[in-house]
């Protein structure tokens, strides 16, 4: 797996996982068009690797994301000002893309949560499969308050905690910490500070590594398809699935291994 | 705006909300068809209206809402008697097509719930933006022991709290109080008296001052698609409306108060 | 009503309710194709039957249900090896059409949990009306530790506690107690033991009797249905079988017996 050169992201391979930081501390992170193209490019660069079973999602200097970048907006209205009608269409569009990239990455997803998680940095947490913050972090769509629909991000925080709790939040342009976060439903887990957060992550992974690379992306497949897809035809695709999967190398690994007390071999 | 005259509603306008108050004491507030009338008539009145941001809805004398009008009943079991054999179905649908209204309301709909929140009144606060409710409040779903579905009102409690819960509640014909409300995700908040609810109701009022109004419209209609459309054609639709908002009054005015550090001029 | 022969169930007929025991304690009550075979046959015996108004689904000897059974496993192997291509997809399948089958079962289903309740055992409890677990039971899918997807049973657990939870749990391969699956939502109420368990069922049972039995299989009806169909034109069907059962017996006796003061018929 060769990674892409990227200059808004730090990243690191450890073990089974690779870690992606956002890394544009003067900017708290903020999303620009350079770091949607490095963050897609990444995710091209590991779609197929099955060694890659996590990618964990955090932000360097204490924040996490700070939502789009002030810059790219003053860009858009010179090149709508200069006629180009689309700029906006298109910054806006493109971020609703990345994160429904990550949505469906079939790599498990961990954010690691911090400091600002507003605007698009919401809608990211917002896909993540396992989602920790600290008691720094600040959840948020200010979006309204500025003018302006969180019109990309809204969508997913809906699907994320339902309408009943979107409505308020969005609505009323809330900012939330870690523990209500936690009890809405946009994390999984609050926890103190961030050694606390790191340990959590370290847990995840540990636990994550028990699971068969390929069946975990089958089912987490799955999982996304009850959006879109009618259940009987999903049940039925899905016993094909486990078929191909207990006849393949993972069903036969995983039957021998329980048979003869032993990890697995992708939990070693 | 011209409000219509109405006999089963108090109307107040405060500021940029209208306060609603179900007015029929001596009923519990119970919903007949001249209340389904004049709410609607009242959506029309402020549909257009900008300066209405928030509908404030609640009762009368410490009840918000005990369900449907007994004399209605009485009335179309005599027109089905007389061959009518339409009467009750209009009169039923007639409380779905109320319940769907609201719930489409361009404003912030916010609930101040006491007393009995029963029947269709249940309904009524499942489509509400941000529901409050105080310890006298009682939720339920009475119909099946009176050996009739609560068909217009169950898939709105559905969508509010999920099935799982749903199911529960309208198979048992469970009574709940404040607290199990909130856990359910029924209402947002519960407090502990009338006092507080309406302290509570104040500062939603004036979080939600902050949000630009028609952002704000664009969200909530944005949040209530996310149940009929499909995700990648409402992305794309959410992003035109971004480029729309941003190139904007509200956009340019938002974008102007960031910079001068002062309030926009919809939170003055 | 004629209840079939079972070998791997043991059916009670308590008052209103059909209590179903999951007897194979030897393998912790785990699924064989003889229980979903008997299971089906057990549904369609009292689909029509008014008089049975309650399922409650429980397992001997202090477990609910471990999953698959390990021996049918052996079987298809076996006939996969000889050639029968279709051996596990009909294997996985059945349990789905049988989930399938207990979540549109007219009654009202009550899942009794202890113990074991993992892979096609949770798949079942996520599909009753009301669940509850004692501090015994531990809830899992072990599927993907063991190289497999938990196929048909992962679009159960996303309907029942959404998507965001059920990603962390299946992806993780989690086993949680009752306290947790209670906040997750997978069972309505945790309990101490076992005696609060059966006193917990005999509280729910008692609540039920209240509500009218053909008014609720409507009301359950109108909920799942909720999931597949578009709401105006559920709406529509809803008003029609309102008007039907306010028009005839039970809403006709839930009428009188209010005005009468007394409990209806079928809370007798």
């Amino acid at each position: 797996m060769a990674l892409p050169e990227c200059k808004t992201l730090l990243l690191e391979r450890r073990d089974h996982a690779l870690y992606i930081t956002l890394n544009r501390p003067q900017a708290r992170n903020a999303m620009n068009r350079a770091m949607v193209g490095e963050l897609t490019a990444v995710l091209d660069a590991v779609e197929a690797d099955l060694d890659v079973r996590a990618l964990v999602l955090r932000g360097s200097d204490g924040h996490f994301c700070a939502g789009g970048d002030i810059k790219d907006m003053a860009t858009a209205h010179a090149a709508a000002a200069e006629g180009d009608s689309e700029a906006f269409y298109r910054l806006n569009r493109s971020f609703g893309e990345l994160i429904t990239r990550v949505n469906a990455a079939p790599q498990v997803v961990v954010a690691a949560l911090q400091g600002a998680v507003m605007g698009g940095g919401f809608g990211l947490a917002c896909v993540s499969d396992v989602a920790l913050a600290d008691q720094s972090a600040r959840f948020g769509l200010p979006e309204t308050s500025l003018g302006i629909p969180p019109a990309q991000i809204a969508p997913f925080v809906a699907s994320r905690i339902g309408l009943t709790q979107a409505r308020r939040l969005a609505l009323l342009g809330l900012r939330i910490g870690a523990d209500e976060a936690a009890r809405l439903g946009i994390v999984h887990e609050a926890v103190t500070d961030a050694a606390a957060l790191s340990a959590g992550i370290d847990e995840v992974l540990a636990q994550l590594k028990r699971c068969a690379p390929v069946a975990n992306r089958v089912t987490k497949s799955l999982l996304l398809a009850t959006r879109t897809r009618e259940l009987e035809a999903l049940l039925d695709d899905a016993a094909a699935e486990f078929a191909r999967a207990v006849t393949g190398p993972e069903g036969g690994e995983g039957t021998r291994a329980f048979v003869e007390k032993r990890p697995a071999s992708w939990n070693q």
